[in-house]
């Protein structure tokens, strides 16, 4: 069975295997305290999808991250707006409040299941030029540096935990307050000239995220980090 | 008005400041938008506290994390138990699974507000040792270091978003369902030793992880890293 796959009933399994109905209990009570496969009510028992572990190492954008991990990225593009800048937006992006920013709404996938959903925010200039751009093919990283040329330097992230509001539950197709890994990220030109502000709502229940850390910096002695 | 006082009512307003009601509605209004202050239903409304933001930069302890944000830390020692070790547990400090560990549970607070609740696994010989200890007044990390002459060498992070269950919410105070920032961190001594695996449930909304990250990793070339 794979990853997804329903499993079958008590009674077949009862049958196929030629063992009680207790024995059948006790093998899915283990297999779902382990988290090995989940219960839908009123859908039926199915087999887990492994968690998605991406490394938080260097700055990469989903179709990166999909490619480095062996899945298939795809994206739905659900909304491109001219906006008034809000405070956050205004101030991370360096532009005056009030100001139109160009917002773009996108789905991304992997293996075709909807895994996080993307709301960026552009200046005005950079923003007219990638709203033309066709967005469910090209993501926004590859635009700026293979097409534009601008080489991307660093981004800041902030990681919150949320819950899926309505609007976030419909794009990702789960259910309201569920879990939600939202990450705020910055992305500057090396340059240091912002480009892109992103809020990122992935699935709480798909995707984590693992870092290493060394609890002394390099080249710091132990003394000063004492 | 400092975080977490009340804001007074809509008629106390009116009268301090001689202004209509529409006036001081629109004003809540505002703040509550730029999420300045928040109303609990029954309760009235509050001024904000500042969201907690934490550097991912090395591996560092609670007490560390609150001393360098200048708060106060303090610790909730909620069980200590010897238990046999999961799957998970046993792969992560290397013990035979079913093998007595010891699992400790502390609430995690700064300036008296809870914000994490902390499950620790220890191997037994350090376990035992460990939880002869006071925890209230010392950090694991301090014991293992400045008391037991164990160098921390680095950890593994697993960043998760979850919701709080029964436990974790009653241990900090929110709502069933509230979210988690659920962080798994393997910590090991410099010799590559495992020492300790904790299970950290951070209030999703008092908590954030902040970092920085390059596009390219120093000294790659940027052909290789394309």
């Amino acid at each position: 069975m794979r990853p997804g796959d329903q499993v079958p009933t008590e009674p077949e399994l009862m049958a196929r295997f030629g063992v009680s109905r207790t024995t059948v209990r006790q093998a899915l009570a283990e297999l779902e305290h382990e988290e090995l496969i989940y219960r839908r009510s009123g859908k039926g028992t199915f087999v887990t999808q492994p968690k998605i572990e991406q490394e938080l190492t260097a700055l990469t954008g989903f179709v990166e991250d999909m490619v480095a991990l062996g899945m298939e990225a795809s994206a739905r593009v659900v909304g491109i707006e001219r906006v008034p800048a809000d405070e956050t937006v205004a101030c991370h992006l360096r532009v005056a409040p009030g100001s139109t920013v160009v917002r773009l709404e996108r789905v991304r996938l992997g293996n075709g299941e909807p895994l996080s959903f993307d709301v960026t925010f552009l200046p005005p200039a950079l923003g007219e030029r990638v709203a033309r751009e066709d967005l469910t093919v090209h993501p926004i990283f590859a635009l700026l540096e293979d097409k534009y040329g601008i080489p991307l330097g660093y981004a800041d992230y902030c990681m919150h935990a949320a819950t899926a509001d309505r609007t976030v539950a419909r794009h990702l197709e789960i259910a309201r307050g569920a879990p939600i890994l939202l990450i705020e990220r910055m992305t500057y030109a090396e340059a240091g000239t912002p480009l892109d502000y992103e809020r990122l709502h992935y699935r709480g229940d798909r995707v984590s995220y693992r870092m290493r850390l060394l609890r002394r910096a390099p080249g710091r002695t132990s003394e000063a980090a004492g």
